[in-house]
């Protein structure tokens, strides 16, 4: 498990006085590249490669709400990797409280010129480290 | 089901030169709001009885990505209504070729000073309109 | 001048009740896209001839602020046009009681591979456009 | 002068493949509250007060894009201040190079109940705050 803290920001809340719900799914994607480079290889130098990597689907469920200033714990973990197909799963938890504000799952492929490829081949050091991570 | 039209912005794009994933969940917020416009009680109105509804739970899927200019249909119906829980369904349709760009699903609760109420007790006249969509 | 008209969205407001301020840079590029393409001449088919607008300048200045579920009209008018350089007017305009929401201008170039180009020379029928709209 | 530093975000990015515009506003916004928190008077202790501070105006020149995932500094410095009207400078620096990627000015004064304060008499810690750092 990889931790990314976030401060949640004033232009994220919205009338209601909360961050608004759209803005976690931004953070998600920042815990899933700071995670890559923790592991060593860098988002950026996957998209140098000529690889994308769209987001397939993501699954949210809101718990407790983020308010200004707070900051949060993204606790990332790979829950399922097979080369082609990457399950990410995710909790925000709040820094100091503990407290749950929310659980996230996003679904991942990569794609080279418009078509699905397998990791294993276009590459095998990111590869093995995704694969490392899933034994934890 | 209620069909509302936008038009993917230039500043909702990405690197990839897609639009970005987090935008459809603000894309679904609004085609919510002009849902209840359409049916006849907009949500400012809810909100100017003191009542939020945060959002529970989002789920969504990503087929075709969505590109700077073209312009998608969200048709949005609701799925599940008891007065305290809701559930609204989504298909983002690109519009001329009816390629279908992603499906969502979402839930929704309404609060009252902070505690889950139940409109067919606080807004009868909402109640009502959303259980007769349920029907159709 | 062309007016392009805008819903403020839930998803844009801020925790002081108001639609966040970053939010107008937004709209102002929504209003110049929908100019253009009321022009004639899209911007994305700009980008088709691999030229690109970057924004090298905005000047804003907030009036009254806009609220959830308003319309404003963005009245937006070419000032000043040279081939290289190009400012654009506005005037956020909150539809129905024509109040000022603000004031902005924006400076921008075009860019062929990475250097500045003159549209008399690049895209001579959008230049054609541009210029008959300063003669107004 | 303080300093505020920032990982441009891949959502942040656009279909030019940078930073888009709208971004840095919320960057000054960003470096403004931590630049408050370093003073030791956070913004959340202002709006505590039931007193709101809406920006009144923005000027921004964009000299060199910032690309994901690069760093950036920004050094901001209050320019003027009397009290009611406020205006902070900022200077967006890309972190390594020192390549200067946009200069800003925002004006902002400070609101109770609709009307504007003096911080000189609703706020005055903040008062000789934002004095004491006037004459550095």
């Amino acid at each position: 498990m990889f931790t990314y803290s976030r401060k949640a920001q004033y232009h994220e809340t919205d009338k209601m006085g909360i961050i608004h719900h759209s803005n976690y799914i931004k953070w998600l994607e920042e815990a899933r590249i700071a995670y890559m480079e923790h592991l060593g290889y860098g988002f950026d130098k996957v998209e140098q490669l000529g690889i994308v990597s769209p987001v397939a689907g993501i699954s949210i469920s809101y718990k407790t709400p983020v308010l200004f200033n707070e900051t949060v714990d993204i606790q990332i973990t790979l829950t399922r990797y097979s080369g082609v197909i990457q399950e990410v799963s995710y909790n925000i938890v709040k820094q100091g409280t503990g407290e749950l504000c929310a659980t996230a799952v996003s679904k991942h492929c990569y794609l080279k010129d418009g078509k699905v490829v397998n990791l294993k081949h276009e590459i095998p050091e990111l590869d093995r480290l995704f694969a490392s991570e899933l034994v934890k």
